[in-house]
């Protein structure tokens, strides 16, 4: 009976539940017409969640997708020049809570395309975040849209708006993810976000246009944020946020994924520090280190911080020894400082001589003293630092 | 000339310098007496960090033990009894930062014992302490102490004296180990602290009594700390602290290596994030964590914490898709249901009454609708967290 690709996707998608495993891989082995048809024509798919009757009356997928245009909506799907080719990975990817597969198609809209984005970045979090988490998930999506990365969200409350907010303030585009229909929205009182992200990125959802979100669906979008981007920073997220869920998914699909640790006091951090201790996260504190995590090896480096550079830190062991035991304050005689030092008095002269060359030493009435400037190293109390 | 291996160990040690790599170096292959010898007698060791003939004119051994002994200081040397044998690592591990090798002796005041730190926790950090970091440190410590460990660390400022004080309030032992001599204190206003310290656990130095502290006596200290113990367990360190010299130290040592994390906008916390970031610590957020890290594989195994089960939890998926579609308040009809969870109407009935069962539906007048428990689970706002 069906013939267009297209409707089938559309017709498949008015009959299944998002992320639905088996439907899903059953479309990519055989193709949307004729897995529709073997729906339609009464044959059994075990294991499907859904049953093809139970939504049959009211599919009419030309309607659809005529009502889903008019309300601004488009309908990507595999093959189109807009479709992530990246969802590919979910195809091989084993199920997760029992949602996986590559979507059937995706339904958009706003003026960010899905195919551009390659090597965006998902910045996911506890709803309940503190205002620390919230601050940190805003200049992280900053960074990364100041350094032309789509930020990539669920546009719920806590992290993910701070997420969207950041990258918006950033000047960069921003996609939510949502788990309703893209026509809708979650929650409510993200309206005026959302049609902001609309309006200068993409709202994105597999559900169809209408449908109101469910645990399942919150599940199955959990996995796209993670498959449409290359890496996931998780900033703040309690024991069994979320957030946790899409970055196990990011570990299944070898992106990489980020945590931004907190307070080991703060509730909000206990799930960061759980991925970071377990491995299933990298530690990062600031945009550029997730720009290194999320780009090719070599690329985005982010130099160590050292620390600044002292005048001691140029000295041999032996000048440090000898600088080490001249006095600050009343002037010591060679003779002294040389025993101090553990040191001949004639090569304790000559390396007092060397650190006065340095600026470090001075030569006074009855000896040696420190000089200013290793007076100021010394106030600063780096004598117990010493790396 | 020289004869007993104890007396010859103190005259190196007001030879040498704390941790001089070559020196003790020789120590180890040649034993204390030959090397005294070697050096009385004017042959030369090269590479040697002093001049034997320096201090030689004040070198007094026995003078030197006698005195130490009258300030309640014993110096205990590899063989004896309470000589701590993990230290026996120091003589292959190389230098780090021109120090090394194992010491000749330690001086010691306390009752608590050397040979008694096998399993002992250092607990270091910044001396530029947020109050966040002195009360997690003190707070590691307590758990640490109250499990029966020793605590180990340098009674500097902030860290230091925080993971002292917590392990004392635990009720355990704690020992501090110092740049300077064991008979004097660094920093002065720690006084009280250091004699409280070496009134119930131990304050132990490898420098001469009387020695002032210097920067390479402090890198010498740091490494001790590391071989002494178990593990080290970094507590907020700026990029340049010395805590991260010791966590290197440890490392070398095959010792294991933690951070505690905090805020990614705290200057203190940089150089722990530093440390987890590239694999040299292992995030820990508690006592108990502590505890595994250091203990053998299999001991004192810390539950993942996993957060509460919900009735929800234990549903199946088929359960979770039809509950998903009762709605909260105004109930709704069996086909409505149905037909938004995607099942047949006698398929859906059935799942409603395992639900009703469960306490997560009720038939009302109309349909069905939320019992109090899935409302309640729905108000916690768990409906997007869904893992």
């Amino acid at each position: 009976m069906t013939t267009d690709d297209r409707l089938a996707r559309v017709a498949l998608c008015a009959i299944g539940e998002p992320g639905d495993p088996r439907l899903l891989d059953q479309v990519t082995q055989l193709g949307a017409p004729a897995v529709l048809d073997l729906l339609l024509s009464g044959h059994r798919i075990d294991d499907l969640q859904t049953d093809p009757d139970a939504r049959r009356a009211a599919l009419d997928p030309e309607q659809t997708l005529a009502d889903a245009t008019r309300v601004g909506l488009r309908f990507v799907i595999p093959g189109d020049e807009e479709w992530p080719v990246q969802l590919g990975d979910l195809a091989t990817a084993p199920a997760l809570f029992r949602r996986g597969g590559v979507p059937v198609g995706l339904w958009v809209r706003g003026p960010a395309r899905l195919d551009e984005l390659a090597g965006s970045v998902a910045i996911v979090g506890s709803r309940s975040a503190t205002t620390y988490g919230a601050d940190v998930a805003a200049d992280l999506a900053a960074a990364l849209a100041g350094a032309g990365r789509v930020v990539v969200s669920g546009a719920a409350y806590g992290i993910d708006q701070a997420a969207h907010r950041g990258a918006l303030a950033g000047g960069g585009a921003t996609v939510a993810v949502l788990a309703c229909g893209a026509d809708r929205v979650y929650p409510v009182a993200h309206a005026q976000l959302i049609a902001h992200i609309g309006a200068h990125g993409a709202v994105v959802s597999e559900a169809l246009p209408g449908w109101a979100p469910t645990q399942i669906r919150f599940l199955a979008r959990n996995r796209l944020i993670a498959a449409l981007t290359s890496g996931t920073v998780v900033v703040e997220a309690a024991i069994r946020s979320g957030a946790l869920n899409t970055a196990n998914w990011a570990n299944r699909l070898n992106r990489t994924v980020m945590g931004v640790p907190g307070p080991v006091t703060s509730a909000p951090s206990e799930g960061v520090h759980q991925l970071i201790r377990s491995q299933a996260a990298t530690l990062v504190t600031s945009g550029p280190e997730v720009l290194e995590s999320v780009s090719a090896a070599g690329e985005h480096l982010v130099e160590v911080r050292r620390g600044p550079v002292r005048p001691r830190d140029r000295l041999t062991t032996r000048e440090r020894q000898v600088l080490d035991a001249v006095p600050a304050a009343r002037a010591a005689p060679e003779a002294s400082i040389a025993r101090t030092a553990g040191l001949l008095v004639g090569d304790a002269r000559q390396v007092l001589a060397a650190l006065a060359r340095h600026g470090l030493a001075e030569h006074v009435p009855g000896g040696w003293r420190l000089a200013a400037l290793a007076r100021e190293d010394q106030a600063a109390g780096f004598l117990d630092s010493g790396v």
